[in-house]
């Protein structure tokens, strides 16, 4: 059986785009699934090696179907990320003028990336939501609607033409997407990871979260995320998704993770992976003083040297 | 002109069931709109006298779209909250039997809530989304889908008929709403009452946030809810949503409201009001020993009689 | 009658030396007291209108006598502080040789301050207290010791030659005095003033004396002294006396210390007063951002805008 | 050779009377110095096993000779500590009476704890320090002074009398004492233990010495003593002495320090020892959720699970 990538389809999207460029890519066969649910689940009942589904987009933020997904159920854990830049083309059939459209698709996760260019350029079209900004194109095909947001590269597989492209809202709008897979010995550090966690407080009490942001902050750690997702126990209830500097085994990562799973209800490591952000073979090291690996190690053997008696 | 409230519609929907439950409802026209936006965009401009909108949920978290409507453009505030217990009836045209439906919808927020019971019972059946729960219930009256999830109060509207109700995945589930109106002097705190403020960061470093939160923390102010938001300058970039315990006429919530507008680049008020959580009259005093009203003034006369001398 | 400033005597010790470095010494009637505590008394009983007395030198640390005083009993206030650089001269009787000295003496507070000294010149030598460097000097003249430590000024007083000068066994060595009153308006702030108070805890809990330096520290607000006194409730309780930069008037300093007031058991305040170790004329601004009086009196102008919904 | 304990002499002093409460002390030579320099000196030098020297008590607090020994100089270890509750005797050649009494001496330590009883009983007596309580014993036996302060223990040694015992102004009166030797492996924990170490601060910024105590805060480590010691880099320059609840051995104990050793400039291990002022057998526990051994060791095992990709 050749390894196989599911990612959240249909062909033709930009969650396709994002993990053509992927090296391993090119080694597995990229199967497309309906939903996020539907790709993460063949991961944990083996269809799949890994799965590709979006997770954060500068525009909307956490992709809460990814998290919720990644929250709940058997284990999961993230080997890889990816950063796309997201702009937009408008698809007609072609020979449509931009006076003629009257109603308008893509996923709902377009909107808001879309929404200005909108009001400038269609201020009276129809909004419908598609199931995917390529199902969107495929119901311009068919005639359903009249244009749709979508990948420029999008237009050849439909049969449309891009009447406008570079269509966004927000500069630098980006997408991260995750490679997904059953829990493993995360990859080896690059210099420059990202570690994921998902923490359920111990109970509710003024400070509370703001203890758990400590065990990071004392040890230097910068946060790229915290996502507050509910937990099912009823309104005010959250549990965090958090991304955090560093690899697990970075000694100062592995102790902030020791405090959180001490103090924590609940911890969910889900894994610790190269950044997308940086280059390869760029590094980006602890900057508070006493946070390097180098300082952990002589602290320990310093203690260690002082239960012996030998300082 | 008689006063008028705009809410997120259409007419049938749970967000009017909510704000039908305040009693000011009862002496103003209300006026259905067809996004949040619209509806807020109402008060901005002055058609409306406030907008009802659903603003946090148990099982999706916080309603983005209202937030980012919240966060951004003429300031607006928060005048009262409203909690709603929320379950699903599966609307049908008469005479639909469980094993014809092929195809479902209802307004994407719903999906997550009966996500479970369509696994159970309908694990074949198409998921379509609506614009709003009564839209899909309207698209079934009108023949495009077999069934709606909905309130059950929307059958009678639609002429269908409820094949099942009480559907809810998670126990407890809940939404809350807020009646949005224009800036004002914030209604007198009763006791038990809730103030919510938006943060950007000054800059990003290492405890930044938990320095935040311990504006909080410090004045034994509990946190009800978190969310982030992007704030449209990049991935990785967000602003956070945060309700706090408390008046801002409390001593405790000026003082750390004053505090975080030091430290933040930007802090937005967007109100302070009675908490819906609390049966009227109930009373939820701080808990943290030196942070009531009195000890505040106690303190701050002791340090006044020590600047003239008098101690 | 003549207004009189009360000091540590006997006279022509450092003390004396460091009183009439300050203008308004010369104005005054200086009156020697034998003890810190009979001193301090003649301000209390109305008998001197201020008294000056030694807090903090660099090789001892914090006068736990005078500390003691100041945090017990009818309240007093430090007006001003004087640093003084300490060298000792070994005063001997006309024509005695080092070699013939088989006894010294000086005030207890001398002796770690010549330690190596002795150690290096007069290894066999007998220490013996005195009441105070002065009196020493006098014990000498009187035949009872072979040598006193002294400061140089007292030879001539006491018919003694200094038979060495400069000793000192720490670079640097300072003793930093004070002159205290009765409470009044403290004098204003000059941008480079120090503001002592001391704090008992309100109960004995990890974090308790974390969280009072707290106050300091998120307004940005350095310390200077930080010396544990007991309480007299038994051993291991103790009251801290602290030095923090800045002035009661200071908006950051006002709202430290009430917080502290509310969280502590206790609260005296000692005083604030110009900074010693600052050019007449310096400043020593908050360096933390967020902490400047203009930012405390924007963030207050903003909550009350909100408070009163005009924002 | 038979192994010897130094002491601070002379004999018949509180310190002895400590010090034979230590059940090894019977099977050791007893040899008293004449001050804590040239006792510890004796153990630094090998001459003694180990010397047993006061170091904290109820009225003056820490023992700052005692304190700034252990502080500089070679590495030295605390192995034990014995608290003993002091009461003075004011003791007379026999037949002395109240009313003749015209001077008294004893060690300055002893003064402010006896200072009200002389301000009501003897209030027109000269007082004149000794070297010890013992010393002060031995000059009223010569003639010298007309009373003494001191242990009543101390009468029958130089031939005085009692004339009233049991003077101590404050209640609860108790010196706290230590036996230290050369750096030694730890005893092992008795469940009620406790760990001195000397912090440096690596700089000299606000919040840096609540950062320190945060190390133990966060880890819900009590603090028991506190005192600030200059460092002799001139005025306002201290290292920390702080005794904290816990043995080295236990974790959280453990990684304080090691957090300490990270961010101080140097740290200074004086030892773990069992506490004096439990009763043995007694255990003192964590309260702070998270922090027994169990929970650290929990915690270190799941990010090992983690590391290796079995969680």
């Amino acid at each position: 059986m050749p390894a196989s990538y599911a990612y959240l389809g249909p062909e033709g999207t930009f969650t396709e785009v994002a993990l053509r460029t992927l090296p391993e890519a090119a080694t597995r066969e990229l199967i497309p699934y309906v939903s996020v649910q539907s790709a993460l689940d063949a991961v944990r009942n083996g269809e799949a090696e890994a799965a590709f589904v979006p997770i954060e987009n500068s525009v909307e933020g956490g992709v809460t179907t990814t998290l919720d997904e990644l929250v709940a159920g058997k284990p999961l854990m993230i080997y890889r990320e990816v950063l796309l830049s997201i702009t937009f083309a408008l698809l007609v059939r072609p020979g449509t003028k931009l006076s003629e459209i009257k109603t308008v698709t893509a996923h709902p996760v377009a909107q808001p990336q879309v929404r200005n260019w909108l009001r400038a350029h269609l201020p009276d079209a129809l909004w419908e939501s598609a199931a995917s900004n390529a199902d969107g194109a495929r119901l311009v095909q068919e005639g359903r609607y009249d244009a749709a947001f979508a990948g420029e590269f999008a237009a050849e597989r439909y049969g449309l033409e891009a009447l406008e492209t570079g269509i966004h809202d927000a500069e630098n709008a980006q997408t991260r997407f995750v490679l997904v897979g059953r829990p493993a010995r995360p990859a080896a550090p690059t210099g420059a990871d990202k570690t994921s966690v998902v923490l359920w407080q111990n109970d509710d009490h003024p400070g509370g979260l703001r203890d758990l942001l400590g065990e990071f902050a004392t040890r230097g750690i910068n946060l790229m995320l915290l996502q507050s997702r509910p937990t099912g126990a009823g309104i005010g209830n959250y549990c965090f998704c958090i991304d955090a500097e560093g690899h697990i085994s970075d000694r100062r990562v592995a102790e902030a993770l020791m405090g959180l799973k001490r103090i924590c209800r609940q911890v969910r490591f889900l894994g610790s992976y190269p950044r997308a952000d940086v280059e390869p073979g760029e590094t980006v090291g602890p900057t508070l003083p006493g946070t390097s690996d180098e300082e952990f190690v002589a602290a320990s053997d310093w203690v260690a040297r002082c239960q012996d008696g030998r300082f």
